[in-house]
C-alpha cells in the first residue's frame, strides 16, 4: 500500500478499494500518511466523491480508530439526536430531558460552537458551576440517575476522526458530504447509540444551503446508521431564519427552560416535540406522550437533576450582556424574511461564538428576536436586540445585519415554511 | 487574504485573482501557508484547472520568490533547452556543446533523474571528476571559457517552486498542466536566458502520454516565454521508444560521445540537429550549421573543454556495470515495438535511477538496445543487455519488460514514427 497510488485512484476518479480505505485511515492515525497527503485525498474526495460502499468502509474505518462505548447495562433503551447545526438551534437542550421523561436514555455527545452556529456545550456552560467533561463512569451515573446526560465526547471516540476534522477545517474540505456524514456517524456508531435521529438543516444558516443536498446527507446517514445496526431516521429542517427567538449562549438556556416549562416559541417547541416523537419511536416507546411530559413538568424535573448532576445550579441567574444595541423596524408592513445565516453571524461577532477553538465565548452574548417571518412590524419597533460585553464590536456586528431582513407593505401574502420538510428513514 | 478562501475559490471553479496568487505563493515560500493547505489547493487546481491569466501570474509569483540570473554580460546571444524527460533522453549532453560551437552560449542547468526517467547531472557524474554543484561565479567562468556549460540549479532560483515541487511529489498532484508548466517555467524564465527551446515528450515514457496533452502543455509554456520576453518554441517529440540504443548513465555518456564524434544513432543525431537549429535560430544564429559542426569536430572540442572545466576528465574510461543478461529475440520477423516505459522502468530497477532523492545512482547500469522498432530479428538474436553491479536486481527489471516488446512475421508493413512530432511556436 502507498498513499500516493490512494491519492492517484481517487484524483483520476477511480473508487477506493476496502483495503486501500482501511490502510490509509489507519494510517493517517498512526501518522504514517502526513497531513499533506490526507488533505489531498480529502480534496479528491470533495471534488470527486465517494460511492456508498466507499462512505461505509470509510466510516467502519474511522469507528474502528479508537473504542466504542456500551450502553447495554442500562435498563432503558439509547436514543441519540445529532444536528448539523444551525442558528439558534438549542434543541437539545429541551429534548434531551424530554425524552428522558418519557422513558428513553439519552447519551448526547455534544460539540462547541466553530463558526457562525453556536455548539450545546457553550451554551450550558453559561449555567453556573456546570461542566462539560465527564469521565465514561461520570457520564453513566448522570445517565442513571437523570435519564439523560449532555457531555463532550471522550478522546477515545473515533480519534481519526478527530484529526482530519481538524485537518479539514483549515484546508477548505469541510463541505464534502461523505466526509460530513462519516465523521458525523462514526462518532455516534461509536458512541453505541441503540438509535438515532438526525437533524438536517436546510438553508442559508446551515451548511446544507439546498433541499437536494440535505436530502442526500441525509439518505447517506441513514444509510451507514443502519448498516451498523442503529436505527437511524432523519428530519430535514428549515434553516432560513433563526430557531426560535434568541441566537447566543445564556439567551438560548433562557428560552430552552421557558420551553421546558410549558411556553416558548411555537417553531422550538414544535420541532422538539417533533424530533422526540421520532425518537421515542427509534427506541420502541411509541406510545409515549412528550406534549404532557412537557405540560406536566416531568421534563423540567429531568432538566434540574440533570444539570445539577453535572455541577450546575438550575436556580442561577444566568449572565446578562453588559450593554444592549437595538435595531428597529425601518418601514410599516409584514416581516417577510430574516436571514439565518446573518444572524448567526452576528451573534458570533459579538462574541457568543470563537474565531479559534481556543478562544473563550461570552456568556450573555448574542441576538434577540422581536419578530419573527410572518409578523406585523411598525416603523420604529425593535426588531432585533444585540448583546455583547465589548461594545466595540456593535458596528462590526451590525454590517453583517445589513440587508439581513425585509419588510413588505401590510397585507403582503406571506406562506410561512413549515418547520420539518421531509422525513427520511432506511 | 486567508487561505482557506483561495482553497475554496479554486475548489468551487473560481478564478483566482492576482493578488491572491502573490499572497498564497509568498506565504507558502515563508511558511504562513502549511503544506496540507498547499497541496489541497496543488489537488483543486489538478481537477478544476487554472486559465491562461491564472497561470501566467502563478509563475510570475514564483519567479518573484527568489533571484534572477543575468547573462546579458556575455558577448553571446544565450539559447536555453528544456526536456520533460524521457527514457534514454541524453540529448542535453551532445546539444549544449554543439549549439555553443556554433556560436551561442548555452547555460543549461539540469536535473536529477526521479523515477522511470534520467537526470541530465546523473549521467555526467559518471565521467570521473566531473562536478555539477558550481557557484554562480564559477558557472559564468566556464560558460565564458568553454561556451556551454551544463550544472545544477542553485537553491535561490523560484525557491516557491523547489518547496512546491516536492510537496507535489508526495501528494499526487505532480500531473497538472498547470503546475508542470508554471514549474519549468519559472526556474527557465528566473535563470535568465534570452531564447529557449521546449523538447516536450509524447508517449508511454512521458509526462504526456497523448499529443492532446503535450499540444496543451507546449503552448501554456511557450505562451508563459513569450510573455515574459523570452523567444520560445516547442517541439513536440516521440517518447514512446527509448531514444537512441541506451538508458543509463555512463551508457548514455558513451552514446552523446559517439554522436560528437560525428556518429551515433540517427534518431538521436537527428533529434539533436532538430533542436540545435531551433534553438541557434531563437538565439537570432539561423545561418548556423550544426551538421557541419559534429562533422568538423568544433562540437567535440566544446564538450571536451566544458567537461575538463568542470573537474572531469574526457579522456577517461567511463564506468562499467559488473555484470551483464542478455534477453533475445523469442521469433524472427520485425520488431515492431519497444516500449519506453518498461524500459525505463527496467534501467531504473537495474541501480541507473533512483526511489528517493537520497539515493545513489549506479554509474554503469541500465539497458542497451540491439534493435530499434523496424528492425529485423532473428530468433535468439540479442534484443536487449541489462547492466548493474546487483545482479539480484536482473529479475525485478526483466518483470518490467515483461510485454515491452512485439515481434511480428518478416514482412509486415512497419512504419516508423517521426520523431520531431508538431512544432508550437507564439
Amino acid at each position: 500500500m502507498d498513499v500516493i497510488s490512494i491519492i492517484r485512484t481517487k484524483r483520476d476518479r477511480g473508487e477506493l478499494s476496502g483495503e486501500q480505505i482501511d490502510w490509509v485511515i489507519d494510517a493517517y492515525t498512526r501518522g504514517a500518511v502526513a497531513d499533506e497527503q490526507m488533505s489531498a485525498l480529502a480534496m479528491a474526495i470533495l471534488l470527486n466523491g465517494m460511492n456508498r460502499g466507499e462512505i461505509a468502509r470509510w466510516t467502519a474505518a474511522m469507528i474502528a480508530s479508537g473504542e466504542r462505548m456500551d450502553f447495554s447495562s442500562l435498563a432503558r433503551p439509547t436514543a441519540d439526536k445529532h444536528s448539523t447545526g444551525g442558528v439558534g438551534d438549542k434543541i437539545t437542550l429541551p429534548l434531551a430531558p424530554l425524552v428522558a421523561a418519557c422513558g428513553a436514555a439519552v447519551p448526547q455527545l455534544s460539540g462547541r460552537g466553530l463558526g457562525h452556529t453556536g455548539g450545546t456545550l457553550d451554551k450550558l456552560e453559561s449555567i453556573p458551576g456546570w461542566r462539560a467533561l465527564l469521565s465514561n463512569e461520570e457520564m453513566l451515573n448522570v445517565l442513571n440517575d437523570a435519564g439523560s446526560v449532555i457531555c463532550a465526547a471522550g478522546d477515545g471516540l473515533a480519534p481519526a476522526d478527530k484529526k482530519l476534522y481538524a485537518l479539514r477545517d483549515v484546508t477548505g474540505t469541510v463541505e464534502a458530504i461523505p466526509l460530513i456524514a462519516s465523521s458525523i456517524m462514526s462518532k455516534k456508531i461509536a458512541e453505541g447509540t441503540g438509535s438515532l435521529v438526525l437533524d438536517v438543516k436546510v438553508g442559508t444558516g446551515a451548511f446544507m444551503k439546498t433541499l437536494d443536498d440535505a436530502r442526500e446527507l441525509a439518505s447517506t446517514m441513514v444509510g451507514l446508521g443502519t448498516d451498523h445496526g442503529v436505527r437511524t431516521v432523519a428530519l430535514l429542517t428549515d434553516m432560513s431564519t433563526p430557531l426560535g427567538l434568541t441566537a447566543g449562549n445564556a439567551l438560548e438556556v433562557r428560552e430552552s427552560v421557558e420551553v421546558l416549562a410549558g411556553g416558548g416559541p411555537a417553531d422550538v417547541v414544535d420541532l422538539t416535540l417533533a424530533l422526540a416523537r421520532e425518537m421515542l419511536a427509534a427506541a420502541g416507546l411509541p406510545d409515549a406522550d412528550p406534549a404532557k411530559a412537557l405540560a406536566d413538568g416531568s421534563a423540567m424535573d429531568v432538566w434540574r437533576r440533570m444539570i445539577a448532576a453535572q455541577g450546575g445550579d438550575p436556580d442561577a441567574d444566568l449572565p446578562v450582556a453588559r450593554e444592549t444595541h437595538v435595531v428597529t423596524a425601518p418601514a410599516s408592513g409584514v416581516l417577510t424574511r430574516l436571514d439565518a445565516y446573518d444572524v448567526g453571524v452576528a451573534a458570533w461577532r459579538l462574541g457568543a461564538g470563537r474565531a479559534r477553538k481556543e478562544d473563550p465565548v461570552q456568556a450573555g452574548a448574542g441576538v434577540s428576536l422581536h419578530a419573527k417571518p410572518g409578523d406585523s412590524v411598525v416603523a420604529g419597533q425593535p426588531l432585533l436586540t444585540l448583546h455583547t460585553d465589548t461594545p466595540e464590536r456593535f458596528e462590526y456586528a451590525l454590517k453583517s445585519l445589513e440587508g439581513a431582513y425585509d419588510v413588505a407593505p401590510a397585507g403582503t401574502e406571506f406562506s410561512a415554511r413549515p418547520i420539518v420538510l421531509e422525513r427520511v428513514s432506511a
